[in-house]
């Protein structure tokens, strides 16, 4: 039998990611709060990403170009240019934000590394997920990083070819129902589903009740040892 | 001996790239007009790119977030917020506008494939030049598509390891001095430079006079048969 291959997201998986998303859009809605409430900037802010995605991608660059869009939006042409600054500043400081691991990340994937190869698959901007790499001081614990700018089947579809991998020995482990767990199942893949503590609108999707053989639900990285041992029990 | 690989830069190399930057500055010069002479904003706008360039990396997106930086800037504020969504829109449409190949490319590629290993080395944002390439629809044409965020030596000889391929057997064929010769050559691998019409700031370079065994400069692709013939000569 050949070695297992577990391949990890990184954002929300690894480390935090949403949450500093989350509070950037909330120190926006404050600067904004004059023109329009909070909770109605946040609604517009998501239908913009959602419309600019085809264009924009996933990443930082397109959030921040996102806000700027909402905010001229729902200021109806009000918000001035030192706002706008301010929003391309929160886009910076973002971009520029030290890496924070999630708890247990590298102890976990130190002993895993031991037993398993290890990968990295994530999504978004290819500079800014690359410098987060290097930031992250994980990158020796992978055998390869894919940066990938959508992740359905065919996504995974490729990777197991590209790599030479059987689905049988692959595993996924991901905070996203959508992007790590549904469309790597359908590649007859394996999935591990570590939620995080908040989910990104455009991200949320319906897990079901899945054959527990094939993927499991868990709390933390720390018990994703535990569940390979059941998974790849000979 | 083995098939030897010819790689192509895309921007500038395959289809047009900076001429389409050069006429939306220009477009958002005339905007600001009232603020700023172009020149002066120009010169802003190229130095906001280098001071952003750690941060963006490239692409469209950081190009639009240092317009608008630059707009504020050159306009100590003034700048309105209808103004900044007319700068917004203009990276939407160079976000969305359609491939236009250079001359002679498809043929030229076309018949290269009949006797080489084709593939495509280019720089930028992972999403945009993703759905650049589909739309290009020469993506068949290719056995490799690399999508790097900086083309140094580093980067082509991690390219050289990842295909197993020899540097004796590779040329690179690009627009770019910076990017697509001097690090080839320094890893030892050849090169064929096409200048382009215009060069961005940035990737202004010195080539020297190299050995022409190693280094050609053409004029256009339809060359490239021709030196890669002299190249690999029996």
């Amino acid at each position: 039998m050949s070695i297992p291959t577990i391949a990890f997201d990184a954002d929300d998986t690894l480390w935090h990611n949403e949450t500093l998303f989350a509070v950037t859009s909330q120190q926006i809605g404050a600067l904004l709060a004059p023109y329009a409430d909070p909770e109605n900037l946040h609604r517009r802010l998501v239908e913009t990403e959602r419309r600019n995605l085809r264009l924009f991608g996933y990443g930082v660059k397109g959030f921040t170009l996102s806000m700027i869009e909402s905010a001229i939006e729902v200021s109806e042409g009000r918000v001035s240019a030192r706002e706008i600054q301010e929003i391309l500043e929160a886009g910076k400081k973002l971009l520029a934000h030290p890496i924070e691991l999630l708890p247990q990340v590298r102890e976990s994937l130190e002993s895993l590394a031991k037993t398993y190869n290890l990968m990295m698959i994530t999504k978004g901007d290819l500079f800014h997920q690359e410098s987060r790499i290097a930031m992250s001081g994980l990158a020796d614990l992978f055998t390869a990083v894919e940066i990938v700018s959508e992740k359905n089947s065919d996504t995974y579809r490729k990777i197991l070819r590209r790599y030479h991998l059987d689905a049988q020995d692959f595993v996924m482990v991901g905070n996203s129902v959508k992007s790590d767990i549904l469309p790597v199942l359908e590649v007859s893949g394996r999935a591990i589903h570590i939620p995080y503590e908040i989910t990104w609108e455009l991200e949320v999707a319906e897990l079901g009740d899945p054959d527990p053989s094939r993927c499991r639900r868990l709390q933390s990285i720390g018990q994703v040892a535990e569940v390979l041992k059941e998974f790849f029990q000979p």
